[in-house]
């Protein structure tokens, strides 16, 4: 067992180092002044330098040779295959590669940001040929040590397991039915009498009320804290997790019920077992888990009526409006509910996010297997808008398909877990039901079975099972999309 | 100059290690919650490692070699010699000792937190004789690899250049007309009339002021940012430079005089040259300088009645107290210039302070060079207590030898840099004083040409010239107290 320890000393102290990457890079989104950025920049580069030596160091192909050939336990083969599975996310790419991505991803996003406004798809898509060259050429690499196809193997780094045979599946499924759905529930919507909040509502009684509600959500603040930044995420470790926010005077619920999506994120990393601290075993299993977590928190919990009872008042007692009509729990259900096909997809609604997702699925998915060139993307885009949204996007790039920053920095693959991720969430939330009833639950105040149902059967597992694995395990199938389906039919058309 | 490069670009990585350190360890003073230490312990602990590793990698020692063989001009000379010092500063001792220091240090410091309250001198005389051994077992190695004294080898690490010979020569100076000056001035503020501010100061409007005195003091925001810890410090890295205080509603001028001292040493790294930047040569001269500079701010400048004029209204501003006598300039001036003997250096007044840190001097000089014994310190304290300030700490160690942080750790040496620190601030003021009219500038709240003398003979200079030669090109003369004693007279007895 001698090199299996070694190989988990040697992923404890990669922890470490990526430990001291989070905190910078929290303090860099949250709280560093902008003169910083430049040495701040240098400093985190130097770091990432170091921790791709350390994690691609030669000797380790020994170790793991060795290590395979010890006499472990069941725990250390799991962990002795997610160590290796790391080590060849690591190592599989060459080291120029790797700086032409980061080059020409940095290149590419830095000008996106000025191009983006100015609707600039000429100038932008030269950059992004480059970007997707780079990332066809890792997909190659990647396809050919796992025997996956192109677009499976970048796939395969955020959601293992995943293929396109079963997204197409799942995804073709939910493009017969989405549109129409979409259109009954705006045929609904319609005749609803909605009240949109008014502000301001003081930035100070925001933060308040968010301290309050991750309170309420589990929130351990002894581990974790709440900030501000331009772009809310969750970062920093396990131990000590950084959720940040962005407030809006003219609107509450953005912060609010952003607040609660990295709740459930944080509360996923606060959850991961202490035992497996520093190896990749201990890890969040995927992408798409952790966005399960996040959605579960925002999606099934917090905009349920029932829920709403709870935060409704919370709410007005922060802002000091008992009185205010848009401010109940009925108003606020139908507020935070409202579907509206729209263009940019960070603003969607519950449901119309999927389609969104399809779209970048189906373009990203034959960009990548060489099916069609960046010439090709407007009209695609357009096409798909109009097709699953009924809406154009022809010369609108701005809010077409320059509006994400996700394909500048070639993060090809990413995208479907975030609809991956509602479908978890929906189908933990059935699974949970047949075991407890989550409106009585949360009527009376006992959120605490529900986050146990998720700590036992998501968070303490981390990485030592396999999604599909998780997935039974948790709920007797592997990802069945009917539930996300049957979820969107309840809250929407019922 | 192929290696004094290859030196340079070392440093220069080495120095983006210590930013990661510096902002994890300002994170885990200001930021931080509880539950987060232990990991962030270990992952700072790591990073020590490969710092010292890195400082102290075998190859270096040809490379100094060799760059000291090269065509170099008269800066690169003076680079090559401060990364040489830091170089051999880091390697003198075997990984051992500093693995027993760290340790002993660690269990030290560790107990005296509970012993200290309760007077348990017994229990921490044992750990820290274990300190103060290793401590000796380090000065002998400096010692000889230096050719000073024991004690002079301790103190060249944070005060490179001073002696043994020269301090006692100053203190000895200062001892035989401090203690009848404390008396004097004693007697002189018996007869005066000084309103106590009265709280609550709330905390809000304190952090308002507090950034709005910096402001007017230079502090550079987009280099550097304002918080709160338990106990305050300059930390960060020169673009971004995180100094920290600590709020009490009872009593505003503890913060703001503690925010206004951090300032000035916040100036002289935001001041620092950026062509610099990354090496030893581009740091702070010494901890005396940069006492001197926090000194410079807080005692010269801010006591001063002319400043006072400015703070005054400032602070019945932020407090929405116009009309309390308390916050005039003329009672502040009083407040804060209180002299009165006590036992707690950290909360001592600016003439008193001299004594205390010569009582610590004087012991710890001896305990290093073998003269006393750790089991001597308690009669000394008293003795030198009573002499200096006519306090006695019989049997009161909570109080006497057992108040300060420094000593478990084993940071002998480390005293003096206060009260050199406080000299060189008065003759930086009486060189200035030759130059320009203070006075006159503060009433017409034109600071910049006081700050712009600070920028141009200290700031800038950072490591480039000796202390002595920084002293001389600033002042026209070595290190002089007289400068400091005709300052007290001026401000305490006029
Ligand atoms: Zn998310
Ligand atoms: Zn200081």
């Amino acid at each position: 067992m001698n090199f299996y320890k070694k190989l988990a000393q040697h992923h404890r102290k990669l922890s470490k180092l990526s430990h001291l990457n989070a905190i910078c890079s929290w303090d860099q989104a949250s709280m560093m002044p902008e003169g910083g950025n430049e040495a701040r920049s240098e400093a985190l580069a130097e770091l990432a330098v170091m921790q791709h030596e350390l994690a691609t160091a030669p000797h380790l192909k020994e170790w793991f040779e060795k290590a395979e050939a010890e006499q472990l336990d069941n725990e250390q083969r799991v962990s002795l295959k997610e160590m290796k599975r790391e080590w060849q996310m690591n190592t599989l790419l060459p080291a120029e590669l790797v700086e032409s991505q980061s080059l020409a991803g940095s290149k590419c996003e830095h000008a996106w940001r000025s191009q983006r406004h100015e609707n600039d798809w000429h100038s932008f898509s030269k950059n992004l040929k480059e970007v997707v060259e780079l990332s066809r050429h890792e997909a190659q690499i990647r396809a050919e040590a796992t025997g996956l196809s192109r677009y499976d193997a970048l796939l395969d780094i955020y959601e293992p397991g995943m293929t396109t045979k079963q997204l197409d599946r799942i995804f073709n499924d939910v493009k017969s039915w989405l549109p129409s759905l979409i259109r009954q529930v705006q045929e609904k919507q319609a005749t609803e009498d909605v009240i949109t909040p008014v502000g301001p509502f003081p930035i100070e009684q925001q933060k308040s009320l968010s301290l309050e509600v991750m309170s309420k959500l589990g929130f351990d603040f002894n581990h974790g804290r709440l900030d501000v930044s331009i772009h809310p995420f969750c970062g920093g470790v396990s131990t000590d997790v950084r959720i940040t926010t962005r407030y809006d005077e003219a609107d509450f619920t953005s912060a609010l019920l952003g607040v609660i999506h990295e709740t459930g994120h944080a509360r996923y990393e606060q959850g991961l077992p202490a035992k497996w601290r520093g190896l990749p075993a201990g890890e969040a299993r995927s992408m798409g888990i952790h966005e399960s977590q996040s959605l579960f928190f925002e999606m099934q919990l917090s905009r349920s009526k029932a829920f709403l009872d709870i935060l409704a008042p919370l709410a007005s007692d922060a802002f000091s409006r008992r009185d205010d009509a848009a401010l109940t729990s009925e108003n606020l259900a139908l507020f935070n509910t409202r579907v509206t096909p729209d263009y940019i997809r960070v603003d969607a609604d519950e449901v119309t996010y999927p389609a969104h997702i399809i779209l970048r699925y189906e373009i990203e998915r034959d960009l990548v297997e060489g099916h069609i060139e960046v010439e090709d993307i407007p009209e695609l885009w357009d096409k798909k808008m109009t097709e699953y949204l009924g809406l154009t996007t022809r010369c609108n790039h701005t809010d077409g398909c320059m509006q994400d920053i996700h394909w500048t920095d070639g993060s090809f693959g990413y995208f479907p877990s975030y609809t991956i991720g509602a479908m978890y969430a929906a189908q933990f939330m059935a699974a949970m039901r047949r075991e407890m009833n989550i409106e009585n639950l949360i009527h009376a105040r006992n959120l605490s079975p529900i986050f146990n149902w998720l700590d036992r059967h998501i968070w303490k597992k981390a990485s030592t099972v396999s999604t599909d694995q998780l997935l039974i395990e948790a709920t007797g199938e592997k990802l069945n999309p009917e539930y996300f389906k049957q979820h969107l039919i309840d809250r929407y058309l019922k």
